[in-house]
């Protein structure tokens, strides 16, 4: 992407040539509008090639890092195509945002570039690393990622670190933010803001609804994407948000975060060996042949946690941990109430009085089971309260 | 359970005998409360026993069928054990509830009583079959059933009618019905209030809030169960509630229910070979493996729709049909913005466009499944809008 001064129809223009389509320049105006024009009629005056990585904003501290992960805020369509796919650098997108300076100091890495229905285990071990590193060199953390699976990641994040000396926060767009209606800038403002409070929990920094004025922080842990594609798709699970946030304004605590801490330490490595399966009526016991060979599954039962009667047994063949979520997403799992649940307890299956999300569940049993295969230590650190992934009182 | 008056410290108590435990009776007050006696302090006066079935309400006009298919609304507690599993007849739960007759006179049928996570294609058809007989003989109909899985029994019902005389409508409770704090009474109350309603669509009716004062109208095959345990779980999908209703008040509609019709058609029968598969980081495309032999199966995917790219080849060589649906719950599938999403339309999925549940949708895949496996059949059937099942114009 290159920065360019033109002339067109006797006037100057200045922008970020974005595509060129056919005989077609697409420029990003600083109003945020792109506009198409024909290269005949148009004169450029001054091109600019960006740096492609560390270019630093502010008073030229680089104390925010932005790590760039891929997914639609690292996004362009392709005119060829008209689909959309992960190409600008995340230097691109802080040139493209020059209030950045007013907020801090940022320095950018690329790490991958990649659409986050691809992220999985090996990508979330490579964001830890890079943010460990970035904390070791004093850095806060902004991460670009991609919104299909930010929730995903972030509980990863917030599993693999006991105790964080400053924020990480995830921000992504559900626009691309080469289209007028990204929201891609305020999000990232918004996430660099926020990456410089002071607390030590991994936040998910997002739209608060469908204006464009308003961020809300979520705690990474227990945020879920809710929406396919509406700007404010993010929503806290069981709890209320962090924080209101607006990087003109301020931020408004809702809640207390964790403090940061100075000792913190890294746990990095997460199983491949865990799955999620969905219960829906009619589900036939050979569906659990696969997971065999498994360390652990998170079953999304319906209600408080349950299965049909008839799978029971199967499930307590299971030589991998089971854990209960519920497909109502909202609410507790309670497998003492109905003689469903009580089964599935006896059956081993863990997971009864918990709130954590589905997601959450998966990405902790996957951290869990990479330690160790011990039942009674799974099940011991599973029921331990890690990232304030779960609460024993319901928000209603 | 039984009807009893009794003399307890020189008081005259009626209500209905629940359980025994011990040396302990407990009677459920008409106040909704329940009280544990002595019963050594107890003298019997009159003890009644219910009828088991078509027990009729109000002026003896059984107007109202109410079915009872099992769940807590019919359930209660087992004290042995401190569970709760279903017991108490439909005809009991009338008779508990006096006001029913200035509603409607009422007629009771037990079809089934089981807990609504052992629901399979087998009772939805049986449910199917027992609605299509009432309609026959002019009967208005109220199906009691567990909240576990109401909203795939109501898309059943909703996909084998072309068409209704009058309307359908589920309700159940979130609390058993011998528990004082039981929404059982209310969401009985509204529900039959709202099935002398002029409409011909499956309905679900709960609380509106977790307020004991109000129910909800929700299209039933458009709601979903968004919590484990609370009174509201019942959330409309993509779409504003049919109407709120208070049986003592009256019923507001917010949108405009389909209208009766005298030619209504049953086409009942649902495939056994449909899964619901939900999509995580890491999945293997081996999952697949077993669904070779399946009708069909939808996907729950991440954001818009997608899939790890990498599992996409294996979808293609699916020889049954792959619907997807989105695991963010609200909002609609696109498979045309981005790369991933263009590469599962060409592999075949179907579903773009739509805002339908997942739920909806594993349900309507397998009515269709039943009747066609031809490709551009079911493919032309799953893009019908069969009973307001997905809408094309989004609500914010």
């Amino acid at each position: 992407m290159k920065k360019v001064k033109l002339r067109w129809r006797e006037k100057e223009i200045e922008g970020l040539l974005i595509a060129k389509k056919g005989e077609y320049l697409e420029i990003k105006l600083k109003s945020g509008y792109n506009i198409m024009l024909n290269e005949n009629e148009v004169e450029i005056l001054k091109e600019e090639e960006f740096k492609r990585s560390y270019a630093r904003g502010g008073e030229g501290k680089g104390e925010v890092r932005i790590i760039g992960c891929g997914g639609t805020i690292g996004s362009k369509v392709d005119y060829e195509t008209g689909g959309v796919s992960p190409q600008i650098s995340a230097s691109e997108l802080v040139a493209q945002y020059p209030e950045i300076k007013d907020i801090a100091g940022v320095e950018t890495r690329m790490l991958f570039s990649i659409l986050s229905e691809n992220m999985r285990q090996e990508h979330w071990e490579k964001i830890v690393d890079e943010v460990a590193k970035a904390f070791e060199e004093e850095k806060r953390v902004v991460l670009l990622h991609g919104t299909d699976t930010m929730h995903y990641t972030a509980s990863a994040l917030a599993f693999a670190f006991r105790g964080m000396p400053s924020p990480v926060v995830l921000t992504g767009s559900q626009r691309s933010s080469d289209r007028p209606s990204s929201d891609a800038r305020l999000n990232l403002l918004n996430a660099i803001y926020t990456s410089k409070q002071e607390f030590g929990e991994v936040a998910i920094v997002m739209h608060s609804s469908i204006n464009d004025n308003e961020g809300v922080v979520l705690r990474g842990v227990r945020a879920r994407k809710m929406h396919s594609t509406r700007r404010d798709a993010f929503k806290p699970i069981n709890e209320s948000p962090l924080a209101f946030v607006d990087f003109k304004k301020g931020i408004e605590w809702l809640s207390k975060p964790s403090k940061p801490v100075s000792d913190w330490k890294v746990e990095n490595g997460f199983s491949r060996k865990v799955a999620m399966v969905y219960i829906y009526p009619g589900i036939e016991e050979g569906v659990f042949d696969y997971y065999k060979s498994y360390d652990g599954i998170v079953l999304l039962g319906t209600g408080m946690g349950h299965t049909p009667t008839d799978i029971i047994e199967k499930i307590n063949e299971m030589k991998g941990i089971v854990v209960m979520s519920t497909q109502t997403i909202y609410g507790r799992i309670n497998l003492n109430v109905y003689s469903t649940g009580r089964l599935l307890k006896k059956a081993g299956v863990i997971g009864h009085e918990l709130d954590i999300t589905p997601e959450a569940a998966f990405v902790k049993l996957s951290w869990i089971l990479y330690r160790t295969k011990e039942r009674q230590e799974v099940k011991r650190l599973f029921y331990t309260n890690m990232a304030n992934e779960f609460s024993m009182r319901s928000v209603i």
